[in-house]
């Protein structure tokens, strides 16, 4: 296999509904990019809030555009363990059936998320051209090795294909760390 | 293989000489055990101190004893970040040259160190009886996989036999926290 995979290294970060955007930032309030992501369309947003759990408060979590349909607070292991939430669940974006929810605050007011906090699967954002050339389909499971001083082998990576997407391995700070991953590092897939 | 290897994780602690003991906590001062840790021997104490680092201090991290011959700082990749320290390295307990330094706060006052700052290597601990029954030795490089939902092998795991250690596989936070592991898990190795 020759095309390699980028590393795109996720911290703790917040998706809005324009509902929640509302709420939480001022009533008709687009959120502002500030800087595009690895995935098309996709950026960081120069807005903010503080994440409120039952033990402790994560201020200052940074918010990433567009909006959504439903809120989604995606966070490390050692962030849930944080705020009080416990040990929360790994989870595909979206799947949010069953979560924890987490109050959020904005400068303009705040949210009640009843749900929606997760870790999200390690998964490899790609397009139908490169599943092609892999070999692989949306939803395929696949393992991708790292090396060095901390090399390991993952397991159990999503594969999620789309026309929209561009080639990238998706981990969370805790994931990327415990492999000594860089942003933007090339890893390989096996399937 | 049928003997099972219980994890122990790593949170971030420090190790401290008895001179630097005497300067942070008084002269004198015995370090006081208030737990026992799964190697005979180790322990928590009840002493904190406060790591400063170049750019955020880091409060209330946990002594551990008895005191060592030289003071060292065990931290997680992302702690030498929230620190300023960039990336630090990772390396066996002891091969401190070369490493960064950090400055420690105590009740009694502050010693600066100038190096002894380290991601500890992933290792695991066993007598000499149960190296002999792995086929392992001092040293060794070995592999644990880990099952699960965000299952993965960790390679390079450094094997370290002492007839006074007990068998235990040592990962940090982030390492476990990848792998989805949970203090007294037990896990098999791979030669």
């Amino acid at each position: 296999m020759s095309k390699k995979i980028p590393v795109g290294l996720s911290n703790k970060h917040v998706h809005l509904s324009q509902k929640d955007v509302d709420i939480l930032f001022g009533e008709g309030h687009q959120l502002t990019p500030i800087k595009d992501l690895g995935q098309p369309g996709q950026y960081a947003c120069d807005e903010k809030v503080d994440l409120v759990g039952p033990k402790r408060t994560i201020s200052g979590v940074r918010v990433l555009g567009p909006v959504r349909k439903v809120s989604q607070v995606e966070l490390s292991f050692s962030d849930g363990i944080t705020l009080g939430l416990g040990d929360i669940p790994v989870r595909d974006s979206g799947m949010l059936e069953g979560t924890p929810g987490i109050k959020l605050v904005g400068p303009k007011g705040e949210v009640e998320m009843p749900n929606g906090v997760i870790a999200a699967s390690r998964h490899i954002h790609m397009h139908t051209s490169d599943a092609a050339e892999y070999g692989v389909k949306d939803k395929d499971l696949v393992k991708v090795p790292v090396e060095g001083q901390r090399g390991l082998v993952f397991d159990n990576v999503l594969v999620r294909v789309h026309d929209t997407y561009a080639l990238e391995f998706h981990v969370d700070i805790e994931e990327g760390n415990a492999a000594g991953l860089k942003n933007g590092q090339l890893v390989d897939l096996i399937k």
